[in-house]
């Protein structure tokens, strides 16, 4: 069975598809009250973000459209200390996608919410013909409760440390792979990173910055920080871990694993005091949580290698790898 | 100029796009702090919603996918008693996109804020391979403060009025048009409604059910509330205002003017005793405003003609226009 342009027209078949799929996957009081806007109850500091997701391909090894939808949107609230508590989902799909790839991806949605104690309250959704979109995109808005505030990449002082929450560019390969039909056994490192972040929190680490490294990967998130601080970030490479599989993808194809993608991977920045015991907290989720750098004086990122000699990291420039999420 | 893949990279080129063209025309408090996510204050019952935009034609007579994206979000949110507060705005662009349509969009969305005391606080950009996307897609979540509320398609008793804020079908029939290839003077309704809302709130009247009919037009709305309510819905035809080129347009293409899109017309339910001075409210913002029909005992949504006729009106059923917003 394939989705026609009639369960988009605001009729019969799209109640029909809201009712019969995304009601009974995704229900919960707010969401079977809503009728134009859902009413929720929020108070004091909220956080409130919207990604689009338009990655292809929609199934990769370790998730797919779905679960990216709620732990990208979920993971941009985790980053400013906020935990996930309400979320739109918005569906563009193309006529023609088989039902049951959207059953896959809903089904996949469903497990992801479980994971955090977030609840779809609103939606919407579009079909479109053939040739305007390419199978489907979905919006996800979040918005949480902020339980630590003053998260930021202003706030990066000389002496910080920086770490890394696991080995990077996993996500950004697992595309790559794919889209130039390259087998791997490399898995997205695609997750909700609130249970980390939530733990940081509880142990009563003073969080400065913290950012996922989603598009532009590591080398984006740095060189914002840099800039935004007004100082240098000096990361030591034998300290950044890379799977590998993912060294090995990056070779073949002339890619910097820094420059990669990631979707459950974060960076943060604590006083130099706390940075042992942040590590060993990022370790419990991961054991490849590393201490891989730390502010100094002076502008830019720069990169240490073992033999001494010393590199500048840029911001990624050009197009890199399309619809990487 | 053209928009390139390297624009919606993550990179030098993305920050560029959402600094001096986004930030410089949303630009607010909030908006220019934000990162992952932005931080909000907001208190106590609360209004969420969520709209993707696929639009085809993304210019046409009255408006285009910007200000269609700024009113279509602030109605939600109006429809449920709530003031539009805080948006987020995510960009899909097609590869290849020009420059200045993109410039012409935002000058729009920027237009229509101006209009409505809300804030664009954050956003997202994809830029994805032509032919992966139609020109551009927007999706606009928003959060609102409710101030009237329990206004819901359930609220609806025997003896209600039923009011539409004026003439009907317009959107649909810009759209139609131009789909068609066909000249013509309407212009869309496309509008916040924010303040006709408000105006009815301010003036005590007790609103029992309130939608904008966009999808599925009226017909869509009656028969919805006829079901959540469990009543009859019967309207009188030569009551409902529709312009001399909508009635023209829709006899050429076969088209039920009550099934047409509106993207600035809303339907209200009042009781009895509130109806004149509802209308007479509405009036003020558009002449068109009449009370069409009232709640009875039975089911379904019957139309009167003025011959004493009676036939069901149902909910849309099939294709009818894709991407009508």
């Amino acid at each position: 069975m394939k989705i026609t342009l009639a369960y988009g027209g605001g009729g019969e078949e799209t109640n029909k598809l809201i009712k019969d799929l995304f009601y009974e996957n995704f229900k919960n009081d707010i969401l079977i009250k809503a009728e134009d806007a859902a009413i929720i109850n929020i108070d004091g500091k909220t956080a409130f973000t919207t990604d689009s997701f338009t990655i292809d391909p929609i199934f990769f090894n370790g998730g797919d459209i779905g679960k990216l939808s709620i732990a990208g949107t979920c993971n941009d609230l985790a980053m400013m200390g906020a935990e996930p508590k309400f979320l739109s989902i918005s569906f563009i799909i193309e006529e023609g996608l088989h039902f049951n790839d959207l059953k896959k991806i809903v089904d996949s949605i469903s497990t992801e919410l479980k994971k955090v104690n977030a609840k779809i309250v609103c939606g919407d959704t579009k079909v479109v013909p053939a040739g305007s979109v390419d199978k489907i995109f979905i919006n996800t808005s979040g918005i949480g409760k902020v339980i630590k505030d003053n998260i930021s990449a202003h706030n990066l002082k000389i002496g910080d440390k920086i770490l890394v929450s696991r080995d990077i560019g996993r996500h950004g390969s697992v595309v790559l792979a794919k889209r130039f039909g390259v087998d791997t056994e490399i898995n997205s490192d695609c997750k909700i990173l609130w249970d980390e972040v939530k733990a940081l929190i509880d142990e009563g680490i003073e969080i400065k910055a913290m950012r996922d490294a989603t598009r532009g990967g590591l080398s984006a998130v740095l060189n914002e920080w840099a800039e935004a601080s007004n100082i240098r970030i000096e990361i030591e490479e034998d300290k950044i871990p890379i799977s590998d599989e993912v060294s090995g993808l990056c070779e073949i194809f002339g890619f910097e694993p820094m420059d990669l993608a990631n979707e459950g991977t974060f960076i943060v920045a604590v006083e130099s005091k706390d940075a042992e015991k942040t590590k060993e907290i990022l370790k419990k989720f991961n054991k490849n949580a590393s201490i891989i750098g730390e502010v100094v004086e002076g502008e830019k990122v720069v990169l240490k290698t073992p033999y001494g000699s010393k590199r500048y990291i840029d911001l990624p420039k050009g197009e890199l790898l399309p619809r990487i999420c």
